[in-house]
Formats: C-alpha cells, structure tokens, sequence
C-alpha cells in the first residue's frame, strides 16, 4: 500500500476504536457481555451460535447480530429458535464496523445477558476491526485444513478463543489437531481452544461454561 | 462507506484496471492464459491446481502464482510437482492486486501454456480486482455450505466457472447440489459448472478438457 493508503486506513481503524470503545462502555451498563464470532464463509458460526442458544436460553437472554453481505438468511435461523435477532447487510463490505453495531444496539430492549455478532464471513478483514466486544471468537472448521493459523494469523492473534467446529469430521479427513493447536498458540499463547461439532453437540456444553465463567469474571471487574 | 472512501477506492480499482489490461496484453504476446482462482480458505484452491498439474504438466507447461497473506506453504507444494511458482505475500492485504502481478510476470522466462493464479482465500475482496486473467474460477467446497451464492453473489457474478470442489463429501454433508447449480445460475446465467474432488480424481479431467479448449478458443481470436 502507498503513505496516502496506509494513512486513511489508520484514520479508520482509530475512529472505529473510538467508537468501540464507547460500545463497550454501553453494553457494561446493561451488563450485556458481547462475542464477535469471526471466520471463513461456511465454517458454521451461525450453525455454533444455534448451538449455544440451545445450551444457555432462555435462562440466559440472548440477543444476536448478524453481519452479512447479502440476504438476511442468518437472522431468520436464530430468530426461529425465538431469540432477538438483527441482521447487518454491508452491501459489498468485507466485514463489520463498530459504526454498524452501534446503529443496532438501541433496538435491543430486553434484558440481555449474551450478545452474539456475527461477523462477515472472513478470515482476513474482520480481525482490524473491534467492535466493542468482550470476547472474540475465531472458528475453523476441520475440513479448512490445518494451515490456517500460519496462513490468516492475524485472526489468530486477536482471538481470545479458538473454537475447532465439525470435530465429527476429523475420522474422515486429514487434519492434525495437536498440530493447529500448537501452531495457534505459537501465534498467541492465551488462546482458550475448543473442539465442538453442531451435528453431534460436541464440545458445546464446555464452550457454554467457558462463556458464564468470562461473563461472571468480567460482571466482577470494573472494566 | 463514506463519499471520500468511496472515491479512493473507485481510484484504486480504475488504476488497476489499467495494469490488468497491459498485463492481458502482455500474456496474450506469449500465449499464455491466465486463470485467476479465487474462494474461502480452504476450499481446495491448491489442491486444484495440483490435481489440474497431473493431469495436464508436463505436456502443457504450466507457471503458478501463489497469493497469502504469509508463508509461502503453497508454492512449495506447486514446485514440489516440478512446476514453477512464485509466492506473493501480501503482508496483511485481502486480494492479491493487479500491480502485484506485474512484479512477477518478467520472471516467467520458459515457454508457458497456462498461468493459475491462486488468489489470497477470501470470498469477498478478490472478487474487485482484475488480474488481467483470461477467466476466472469461484470454488466452492462442499462443507461449506449451500448459501453461498446468495450470501456472496459478486464472487460468483463476476467468475466464468464454478468449481464445486469436495464433492466426494456430498454423500455425508447436507448440501443441495442442484439448488446451488440453479441460484449461482440466476446471479450469473453465463457459469460454467464442474464438481470435482481432489481426493477422487473426479472431474478433473472434464476441467482440463475444458481449460484447453478455453485457450484454443482465445489462441484463435484476437482479444
């Protein structure tokens, strides 16, 4: 990229923090704890997220954003199974922005105890952008191959949770999961990593705990 | 986005249009025809290209482009099968540009049939940016799911073959074959379709029957 290109993207990226930082602000005040799930078209966050929603509601309320390019057809999925649901279009973008979440927040009504963001289906763009959540997931499904922490590592890097999803596939196709898990936590150490299958239900009870546990420390904090 | 933003992107993508079209001329010089790939990661883009190798290298002499946002893992994999290839590594970057490819085309000095260039995997960004290639392929892979076409249309709006790619999977994925063929028809009546499988062999051949007629066609105009 030239200085002029770099400069205006570093424009960007500060005042989306600004404004992610005023979310995260927000969403402290009415103790809503927010997960931005990021990764390749078709790893399975929105299938993940029906996933969790079975686990945690309606004990826990649960709303859900969904960011996509195109068609609404991820919010209509959650909205099915009775939880809240908006659904972001970018028109073209590759991922979300902090501007776009803050435009929904508002419409969020309920007492909410988990908010759920969708992100663009994107390994690569999404991981820039904060959106003011507490927790970011990156998802990798097995039959994406184990490469990608060294391939995509900035999503890797900025990821507090490594959530492995179609486990049940592993039998069937070569992927090394000792070897992903060590190769992402060279990229980042405090990676918490999950192995989890929709299908099966896999992994998905742990992965709820792991969630009331950080949202329980982080009602604890004054951060 | 912004009236500032957009006009730099506008911008951006009118300045690589124009290397694009010297870079189409320039290979057209030589006879060689360029295929740009592009899809999510790991939807088997260079597993393809090494199927597409066997079954056509080294009759047909073949040069790969190896775009990543880091490590050059998938050339090494090309020059493993004989064939020279060239790594580009953008360094944070979403798609692979134009000017990028410029850089590497003086270093193509054998006789070459076929130039793939394997795009940075990311359904949305590459789908902007010319390369200067002959024609362009959107993979999709089985696992990943029906809803793409919908969920990503200028992908496949702007791509001349779909090559479903895992398709030895369908059998023990839920994913509707013919409703895919049937709405990435309707977002681009022109596509071309294959299903094929890496680890099966199947289609292969069909694709490089059609890649050679491809290039007859182009040998024997003057575009």
């Amino acid at each position: 990229m030239s200085r002029k290109e770099i400069t205006i993207l570093e424009d960007l990226l500060s005042s989306n923090k600004k404004i992610a930082q005023d979310i995260r602000l927000y969403l402290k005040a009415k103790n809503i704890f927010s997960i931005n799930l990021m990764s390749s078209p078709g790893s399975g966050k929105t299938s993940l997220i029906e996933k969790l929603i079975e686990e945690l509601f309606p004990k826990h309320p649960i709303a859900v954003i969904e960011g996509d390019i195109e068609t609404d057809l991820d919010a209509a999925r959650i909205k099915a199974k009775g939880v809240p649901a908006w659904s972001i279009t970018t028109g073209g973008a590759c991922h979300l922005e902090a501007r776009m979440i803050a435009q929904v927040l508002k419409e969020i009504s309920e007492p909410t105890e988990f908010l759920f963001i969708e992100n663009v289906g994107n390994l690569v763009c999404p991981a820039s952008y904060d959106l003011g959540e507490n927790l970011r997931f990156v998802l990798l499904s097995i039959p994406e191959g184990e490469d990608k922490p060294l391939k995509y590592p900035k999503a890797f890097l900025t990821a507090h949770c490594l959530v492995i999803t179609k486990i049940d596939l592993i039998g069937l196709l070569s992927f090394d999961l000792e070897k992903v898990k060590e190769e992402a936590r060279k990229i980042n150490p405090h990676l918490a990593i999950f192995a989890t299958s929709a299908r099966t239900g896999q992994g998905v009870k742990e992965l709820a705990t792991y969630l009331l546990y950080q949202r329980k420390q982080w009602l604890e904090t004054n951060a």
